[in-house]
C-alpha cells in the first residue's frame, strides 16, 4: 500500500440524507433500473492519463501537481499504477482506460517503448488479478510527442505512419492481453494547422487505410472488443479530420468500415463541434455506430476541450436517455475522461470529483429510465409521426415527383402545420430530472 | 423602362485609378487569366431574393426598405423581374437565381401558386430573350411558408413531404424552361428544434428519398445541370441535417447519390459550421462534389448569418484558390447570396455592393491565378509529401500492422520532425494578394 | 370573456406527483422559504411583447401563430389586453412587463401614438382594478421601427433623439400611471453596424445624456420605480454600447449615474456576452447595481438570441442563489423574456410554457435558498479568504511596493498553494439541486 | 556571435517586387509616410517569451522546439539573449518586451529571483549599449508559476499578493533601468475558475489597490513611461477581470486611475472577447486611453489564443487606421505578441515569421494612411452627424424629456431614415488596401 489516499475511507453509498463527502447519496451499485443493475448500466471507467498522468498544466502555466510518481522510470511507472490501483479500489471503479504514453515511461526508441510497455502491462495484468477493476478500452497517445506534431496516420513522412502502425499494433496487443473490450483511436494530429501545407486527398486516404489495417489486425489477433473513432472537431489541431459522429459516418463509408468501426463519443468535444451531447449521441445510434461514451463537461462560455467533471444531472439526463433508446452499453461504457482543475491539489480532490461525477451520473440514468419508463415522451415522438404509418404514405415514398404532383393538384392538398409541443415535452421532461 | 435606377449608368472597367464610384476598378469582363476570361472564371449571379425580396426586416425591426414592387400581386411582381433585369444590365450580370417564391406572387393553394409561378417563369423567359443574363440556378423555398415550420422533406405530416415534391417539380420545370444550369436545395428546416419530438432515423430515411425523386426526375426531364446541395449547420433550425460537406458526404454515401449530386458551398455557412470557406472548397473537391459557391461574408464576431457582401480580397483569394485547384467552374459559378444593410436604403447602395463585391472577387480570383501560376505553393506542398513516392512506402500501405512493426523494429526507424513552414507559406501567400 | 383559453383551468398547486400537466407541481406561491413566500421571492411577471405581440416569424420564415387580436386597431389591442390579462388569471401571475408598441396600435405620428398610448392605458388600468396583477416595468419599443435603424438616442439625426426622448417620456408616465416598479431601458440600435459610419465618441455622449435625462424625469414626476439599463452584447447591432454588466458600470461612473441606475440583467444576453448568468448577477451585486432579472434560457449552440422558456434547475439555482446573496429582488423580479417556439401553434402551449418555467424556477429558488441557509459554501468561501483579516495583511494594503518588497525578503515569504476545492464545492452544490 | 542564425542576412528592403525571401518588401523602414518615417509610425517590438523562451508545447504535446539555450541557468539566460540582440540586428528590430521570466532563471525563492534578474538585466543593458534596439515595455510573468495559480494581486492569500508586489517592483526597476517607455501588467491568472469559491469584491478590491500602488511606485522612482492594462476576457482563467477595454475602462474609474493608466490591446484578446480589434482600439482612443498594441491573430474557428503571426493587410489597415485617427503611438508600439507554431522548427522560420509581419503591417499602415489623407471616410463620418452641429440640437441636449416631448408634438417631428451607405463606404475603403 503506498500512502498516497492515506485516511480516505472506501466510498460506499450511504444514501441522499447523508453529508458524509466520501460516500456515494445516489450511485448504489447494485440498484435495479430497468432490469440492469447501476453498475452494470454505467460501466464507470477512470482515465489513466487526466488522474494519474496530467502535471496540471495549461497554456499559460506549467506543473501545479505534485505526485511522487511523477518521473520517467519503470519503478515510478510501477508506483503510479499501484496507486491508480488503491484509486480503482476505494471507488469501486469496474474499468479504467489507458494510453501507452500513460503507462510507460518513454524510451529513446520503439523497441525500448515496446519492452517499457510490455513490463507495465504485465505488472498491470498482475495488480488486475486481485482486483475487480477492469479494461474498457486501450489506446495508444500518436499526439503528444513531438514525432506526431504533423499527424500519425496522416504524417506527411511514411516513417511517422510506420510508426504509428507499429505503435497501435503493440497498443492492440497490450489490450487484448488485458482483456479490455474496446480499441479506440482519437486522432489529434489528424488534421491540419493549415491548408497551405496539407494534401487533403492524401491525407484522407492514409488515414481510410490505417484504419483498414486496424480492423484487419483485430480480426487477425481474435479481439473481440468494438474499435472505436473517437470525433473532435479541433484542438489541438485547427482542424480534425474526425469533426464529429456525422464526419466520422461519411468516413467510414469512404472506406467501407461502417460495419466495422463504431464511435467513442465525449460531451466536451460535441460541444466544441457545435452540437449538444444527445446530438452525437443520438446521431451515432440512428447511424448504428453508437459504442462508448467519455463523460465530462465543456465550460460552455471557453472555446477549448476543458475536461471537467459533470455536474449537471439534466445534461446527463439527457444523454443517458440516448443511450437507453440505443439499448445501452454493450461492450462501452462510461468513462470519465475528465481532469480535476489545476488548483485542486489534494488527493481527496481526485477522489471526491470521481464521488460527485458517479454520484451525477447515477441519478441522471435513473432519470432517463424514468422517463423511458413512463413513455409518455416516446408515445408522443410516434404520435407525430403516425401520417406516415399508411399505405398511401409509404406508397409515396416508392413514387416520383410528377405522381406526387398530380396527387397534390388532384387532392387539393393543402397542409396545415401542427404544433410541435416543445414547452409541453420539455415539462413532461423535467417531471424526471 | 422602370425608374427605380434613375440616373444610375451601366458599370464598366475604368481600372483601379478611377475615383468613379459607378464604376469597376479591378473586373474587366475581358480579361484573360490563366486561359479564360473573368466573366468565364467568375461567372457572377445576382440572388433574387435579397435583391429584390428582402424587406430590410431583422429579429427586432420590421421592414426598412420601401421598393414600388412590394406586395402580392402579379404586376408587382412583374415589376419586380423589370427592375431585376434593369440591375442585371446595369452590371452587366451574366447569371441569376431565384427561389419560386421570390419571384411570384403567393397563392391561396398549390394551382394558385403553380400558374403564378408559370406566369412569372414565362414573363422572365421573354426577359431573357432579349437579355445576355442567363439562369445560373433555380430553386424551392421549402421554409419561409407557415406549412414549412417543421420540415418539408422531413416533416412528420407526409401532406407536406407531398407538398414539397410537388413543388420542387414545378420548380425544377422552370429551372429547365429558363435554360437554368444548376438545381440549387438549401434544407432550412430540413432539421430540427428539439431532439424530445424528433425522429432522426424516420426523418433521414425521407430526405434520402426525396434527394433520389430529384435526380429521378432530373433525368426523366433530360435536366443536364447539376443537382446542389447547399450545405448550412443552423439557423433557423436549432440543427440542419445538411451540417456541412463532410455531413453532406456521408449522406449522400449513404443513399448512394455521391455521382449524383455536388454541393453549393456559402463562405457564411461554413464560418457558422465552425469551418474556413477554403476548407470546405477543398474538402469538396477532395470528394469530389465540388459544385458552386455562394460568395457573401459573416461577421466573424456575430454567430448567425450576416450575408455581408463579400470585402475582404485575402480571404476570397484563399477561396478562388481552392476553386482553381479544383479545376474551376464548370456548371456553377459565383451567387451574390448577400444583401446590403438594412440601413442600406437607398438603390444606388444596392448597385454599389454589387460593383464592389464584383471588384473584390476580381481581385481575388487574378491574385489566385498568379499564385497557382507561380507555382511555389504547389511545389512545396508536393515536396512535403514526396516521401510517399517511393515504392516502399507505397508497398507499406498494402501491408499490415504487424509487418510494419517488425519492420521498424528491425530499421530501427526513429524519425525526425520537419519543420511544416506555414509562416513561410504565408509570406509567399502574400505576394500574391 | 374570450374563449382564446377556453377549458383552460386556473393553475394551482398540486404537489410533486401530480400528472396534471394544468397544475404546478413546485411553485406553491404561499410556501415560505427563508422568511418570505415563494411569490415575494420570485416576482414572476409576464412579458407582453412575446406572449402576446410576437407572430411566430423568424429571419427565414414569416407568421406561425395566428392569434385573434392580431393587426393594428385599437379594438383589437383591447382585444389583446383582455386575454393578457386572462392569463395572468389563468397563471396567477403578480406581474406583467410591456414596451408601448406591444400594447397599443402603431400611429402614423407621433401625437396619434400618444393618444393610442393612452387610450391602451387606460383601459390596462381599469382591467388592473380587478386583478391581482401589477406593473413590474414599463419600457419603449425604440428599435423595431424603421426610424430607429441608426439608433435611438445614439441616432445621427437629432430629430430622432427627439423622438426617442419623447417616447420615454410617454411610457414613464405610462409606467407611473400603471404602479410600475421600475422602468427599463433596452438599447438594441444604440450600437452600430459598422465602425466606418459611426462616432464613438458623439454616440457615447448623447447616450449618456439621455440617460441623465430619464433620470431628471424620474425624479420630477415623483416615480418612485428603480431605472434599469439591460445589457446586451450585440443582435440585432453587430455591437451594442450596452454590451454587459462591466461595460454599463463604467458608463455610469463616466457619466456620474452609478448610484441612480441599476441593471436588469437577462440570461440569454449574459450568454451572448461570453458570461453565465450567475456570473453578470454576482457582478452586478459586487458592483451595486443589481436590480432585475429576465429570465429565459438561451441555446447553447446557437449563436442568437433564443429566449427559451428556461428548463434547467441547477443553472437556475445558480442565478438565484446570487439573487439571494444579494438579498433577493426589491423592486426588481423575474421577467420571462421568453417566447415559445414558432412550431407551438396552440393556446395551451403558451400556458404550460409559463406553468413550467415557474415550477423550475421555483425548484431553482428552493435549492438555492437551501444551500445558503446550509451554509457550507459560503464558510468555505469566507475561509478561503481568512488570511486578509490579519491586521498584517490590511496593513499591506496600506503600504507600497517598495516596503512589501523589503518585507518579503526579510521574512523569506515564499508562498505555497492551497487547493481551491472546485470539484468539493461543486458536489455539495449538487447536494441542493 | 552564435551560429543559431548562421546564413540568415541581415534583412533589407528590396521593394515588392523581389522574390528574394529574406527581404523585407513593404517595410522600408525610412520611408516618410503622413510625416513620419515607417519606423517612427511602426515601432515595431519582439516579445522575448514567445521568440526565445517558448518551447512549442501545447494542451497535447511537449516540446517540438529545440533551442540551444533551453534550461535554467545563468549562462544559457545570457546566451539566449545573445541569439536575442542577434535577431534584432537582422530584423533591424527597434524594440523588444520581455517578462522577468523570460529573461533570467527561476529561483529557489524570491532573493534569488531577484538576483538572477539583476544579473540578467545588467547583461541586457551592456548589449543595449551596442545595438540600437531600445526595450518597449517590460513585464512581470504572475501566471505560470503554480505559486499564481489562484491569482497574484487577487489571490486569496496575502502572502501571494505580497510576493506579486514584490516582483513587480523589481520589473520596474529593471524596466527603469533599461530605458523602458512603458509598463505593461496582464493579469492571466485575475480571474477565476468558479464563482463557487470567489469573493468578487474582495479580488476587485485588492486589485485596485494593487494598480494604485504601481501608479505610486512610477511616480516614486520617476518612470516616465505609461503603466498599461492588457485587456483578455479569458484564458488561462474562465473568467479574467480585465475582460476587455470597457470593462477595464469602469475598473479604472471606480479606483480613480483612469488619468493614470491605458491599454495595451491584443488583436486575439479583442477576438476572444466578441470584438473586432479595430472597435477596442476605437474605443479606447475615445475613452482617452489607448496606449500600445500586441499585434498577432487569432484564427477565427479556434475558441482559444493562437497567436499567430499577423498575415490579413485588410484587417491590420482597419487596426492602423484607428491608430491614425486616435494621432498614432506616442510610448507604444506594435508588439508581435506572436509565435511561430509549434511544426515551424527551423531558425529560419521565426525570422521569415517576422519578416512577413512587418511587411504586412507596413502596408497596412501605408494603406490606413493613405484612406485618412484621402479624407473621403472621414468627411461622410462627419457629415452623418451634422444635424448635430445645428444650435437647436445643441440646445435640446441640454433640455428636458417634457421639453423635448412638446416639440416633437408641437413641431410634428416625424423623422425619416437615411441610409447608413456601409456597403458604399467599404468599397471606398477598398480603394486603398
Amino acid at each position: 500500500m503506498t500512502d498516497f489516499f492515506k485516511g480516505i475511507p472506501q466510498i460506499r453509498y450511504e444514501g441522499p440524507q447523508t453529508t458524509n463527502e466520501f460516500a456515494f447519496r445516489h450511485y448504489n451499485p447494485e440498484e435495479v433500473v430497468a432490469g440492469k443493475t447501476l453498475a452494470e448500466h454505467l460501466r464507470f471507467a477512470i482515465a489513466w492519463w487526466h488522474s494519474f498522468a496530467w502535471p496540471g498544466g495549461d497554456p499559460f502555466g506549467g506543473q501545479t501537481l505534485q505526485r511522487p510518481w511523477f518521473g520517467d522510470t519503470l519503478d515510478l511507472a510501477k508506483l503510479k499504477a499501484d496507486v491508480a490501483f488503491e484509486m480503482f479500489d476505494i471507488l469501486q471503479a469496474p474499468f479504467f482506460c489507458f494510453h501507452d504514453a500513460d503507462i510507460r515511461p518513454e524510451g529513446k526508441d520503439f523497441a525500448e517503448n515496446t519492452r517499457n510497455l510490455k513490463t507495465i502491462v504485465d505488472y498491470i495484468g498482475e495488480k488486475m488479478t486481485g482486483s475487480n477493476t477492469k479494461l474498457l478500452w486501450g489506446t495508444a497517445n500518436l499526439f503528444s510527442h513531438r514525432r506526431f506534431m504533423s499527424g500519425a496516420a496522416t504524417n506527411p513522412d511514411p516513417e511517422v505512419f510506420a510508426w504509428s502502425a507499429a505503435t497501435v499494433k503493440t497498443c492492440m496487443d497490450a489490450t487484448l492481453q488485458l482483456g479490455g473490450q474496446n480499441y479506440v483511436l482519437w486522432g489529434g494530429r489528424e488534421g491540419y494547422e493549415t491548408l497551405l501545407n496539407t494534401d487533403l486527398t492524401q491525407e484522407a486516404e492514409h488515414a481510410g487505410r490505417f484504419l483498414q489495417m486496424v480492423v484487419e489486425y483485430k480480426h487477425k489477433i481474435g479481439f473481440k472488443g468494438a474499435i472505436l473513432i473517437e470525433p473532435k472537431p479541433q484542438e489541438p489541431s485547427k482542424h480534425q479530420y474526425d469533426y464529429d459522429v456525422a464526419t466520422v459516418y461519411g468516413f467510414l463509408k469512404r472506406f467501407g468500415l461502417e460495419g466495422e468501426v463504431k464511435v467513442n463519443i465525449e460531451q466536451g468535444h460535441a460541444i466544441l463541434a457545435g452540437h449538444s451531447f444527445e446530438h452525437e449521441l443520438a446521431l451515432a445510434a440512428s447511424l448504428g455506430i453508437f459504442g462508448s461514451i467519455d463523460m465530462n463537461r465543456n465550460d460552455y462560455q471557453s472555446g477549448w476541450d476543458t475536461d471537467q467533471f459533470p455536474d449537471s444531472v439534466p445534461e446527463m439526463a439527457r444523454a443517458y436517455y440516448e443511450v437507453l433508446r440505443a439499448g445501452g452499453f454493450t461492450t462501452g461504457g462510461t468513462n470519465f475522461d475528465a481532469k480535476i482543475r489545476r488548483q485542486s491539489l489534494d488527493p481527496e480532490d481526485l477522489i471526491l470529483a470521481h464521488v460527485g461525477a458517479m454520484d451525477v451520473c447515477a441519478r441522471a440514468l435513473k432519470a432517463a429510465a424514468a422517463a423511458l419508463e413512463d413513455g409518455g415522451l416516446e408515445a408522443q415522438r410516434r404520435a407525430r409521426y403516425a401520417g406516415w404509418e399508411t399505405a398511401e404514405a409509404k406508397a409515396m415514398l416508392g413514387s416520383d415527383l410528377a405522381s406526387i404532383e398530380a396527387m397534390v393538384r388532384e387532392k387539393g392538398i393543402n397542409p396545415e402545420p401542427r404544433s410541435g409541443r416543445q414547452e409541453r415535452l420539455e415539462n413532461l421532461w423535467n417531471r424526471f430530472v
